[in-house]
């Protein structure tokens, strides 16, 4: 970990201070040397990177806890889709300004997070910036060689499946913004707790990683939107899907606002932040990897099959039709 | 390589149009999945990251070329330091606007580095900022198992060595920004030639990594200036050193200019931006590393030794006085 003098000293020593405790991995060399020490018996690799913008990915006053816990989230959701095991992550850190309670409660998030998945911390940079506040991370796993999950892996005829719920996060953005969802919620907390919950606090799926090794052709996670998203999975492997939008999981309260009106099946099947995996399984696999999932206590819904097409998949309503979808993933401006 | 839909969809073909071709590597899977594979037969594998920011790290009208020469060196003069054969790295590039042109001649720069150190883009992620331009790179490189070069390694007695020449890219910053060079190098087109050269384009020193790990008992990249970072190192080993500053070596226009007293030593060894290795060596290791070094084309330079104290380290005037650094280190504030 080294601030590259870009901070006021005080600085260096506040980062040290808060982000050392974080540094378990021998590997880390206690963030006291210019690079960390990966290890690899025979195992392959796994690299992800994904950064997050204040004002883009999350909001500027959100919880700086919940700030590093999404910065980290959305790199493990990769690594959870992929098949890997964490094996921890070195972070780049872009601040405007030195702010002491900030950074203790960031680091704090952080380091439970790391704690919880086992993926410590193993260096980074931290550099001041004029702009927004931005976190860069790039996370490792590992897996037996060659056992990653690609994108490029879907067959037709294997089923296409989601973990959790979809939408929640999308909802959860809208009634930040003080959208339709703010105004149906107006006297509903407990409901827009979680929702916003969802989106400021993704839930990687992680302990499904082995799952998805064992018995997923393809898979990826969801951050775009499951419409956008199954497309590139879809032109990844050469194939289209079809999906039954019924079967699309929702959670309670975004059901009861779909019943509502408050929103629509586009809406969430387009929406950003979702951080489940969607993954294809052969007929063979599925209901190995529903008892995988089970084990693991993901829910996983087989929502349509994946086809001999090609172009983007086609999303059916209750009655058959296909659902005009006017845009498929979530723009973040 | 994934945008995240935070880009308009153009941007997203820009992307792959002019990064595609440097992820030349099959780990990198064509940059269509989330997430690389880097394949590790027994060795480690170091991981070090670095960030540059327009304002703070180069200058925002730089060419777009050196940007990210520089973006990139900085983290392969990390390897050079540790001993390590560049293995790859993965990007974050952090956008104000999408300017094609400019994003053309980035990834030729970068691509241009990329396939003359050997060390091919795995993956990345590109994101809007409304702040300033910003890169983040996290490059990987191989030891052989338990070989990585350390900061801690320096025991009292090892010699003090330095590669390249110390202090240009300060001076060319300081004609940059119209200071005290540029007005003694106002019509002295090739000597400011070499000294921005410096500052935009950093020279790593991987050719000499072998070296490193064959011979150096510690070592790390100069980044923030030669006083600052040696004092870095002699922290991490529990030593201090002595330092002969007239030996500290300088190219011919920055010894023109000290003896014009246009700068000073203390402007050259606090002096930020060099990406040289600063390295302590046994005797019994000296002459070898010289030899590998004039193998490599590698200029070497001893410049002191290690000596069994604590605090900062001496720099010694050619009568042998202390010289007083008011600062070890530049800051880019």
């Amino acid at each position: 970990m080294t601030s590259r003098e870009t901070q006021p000293s005080g600085e260096d020593d506040l980062i040290a201070r808060y982000f050392k405790p974080l540094a378990t991995d021998p590997g880390a060399l206690g963030l006291v040397d210019d690079a960390a020490i990966l290890k690899a018996q025979g195992e392959d690799i796994v690299v992800t990177t994904d950064a997050v913008v204040a004002g883009v990915h999350f909001l500027p006053d959100d919880p700086p806890d919940t700030v590093a816990r999404k910065a980290l989230r959305v790199n493990l959701s990769d690594l959870a889709a992929k098949g890997a095991t964490p094996a921890g992550f070195v972070l780049t850190l872009a601040l405007p300004r030195a702010d002491e309670s900030w950074l203790a409660a960031f680091a704090h998030g952080l380091g439970e997070d790391a704690a919880d998945y086992g993926c410590p911390l193993l260096g980074g940079d931290t550099v001041s910036t004029s702009g927004p506040l931005m976190i860069s991370i790039t996370a490792f796993g590992r897996v037996p060689a060659g056992t990653m999950v690609h994108r490029s892996g879907a067959r037709p005829g294997d089923c296409v499946m989601v973990t959790g719920t979809i939408g929640d996060a999308a909802l959860g953005l809208d009634f930040l913004k003080g959208g339709a969802v703010a105004a149906a919620l107006a006297d509903d907390v407990s409901s827009r707790e979680v929702l916003v919950g969802r989106y400021r606090v993704p839930q990687p799926r992680n302990a499904l990683a082995l799952g998805m090794r064992d018995h997923a052709s393809a898979a990826m996670d969801v951050s775009d939107g499951l419409a956008g998203d199954l497309a590139k999975l879809c032109a990844a492997s050469g194939v289209s899907a079809v999906i039954d939008a019924p079967r699309v999981p929702t959670s309670t309260v975004a059901a009861a606002l779909l019943a509502r009106g408050v929103t629509g099946i586009e809406a969430l099947v387009s929406g950003g932040d979702d951080y489940e995996v969607l993954c294809t399984v052969a007929d063979a696999h599925c209901e190995r990897l529903a008892e995988a999932a089970r084990s693991a206590g993901v829910a996983l819904t087989a929502i349509g099959r994946i086809v001999a097409a090609s172009g983007a998949p086609r999303f059916l309503d209750a009655q058959g039709r296909v659902i005009a979808l006017a845009r498929l993933s979530y723009s973040h401006f």
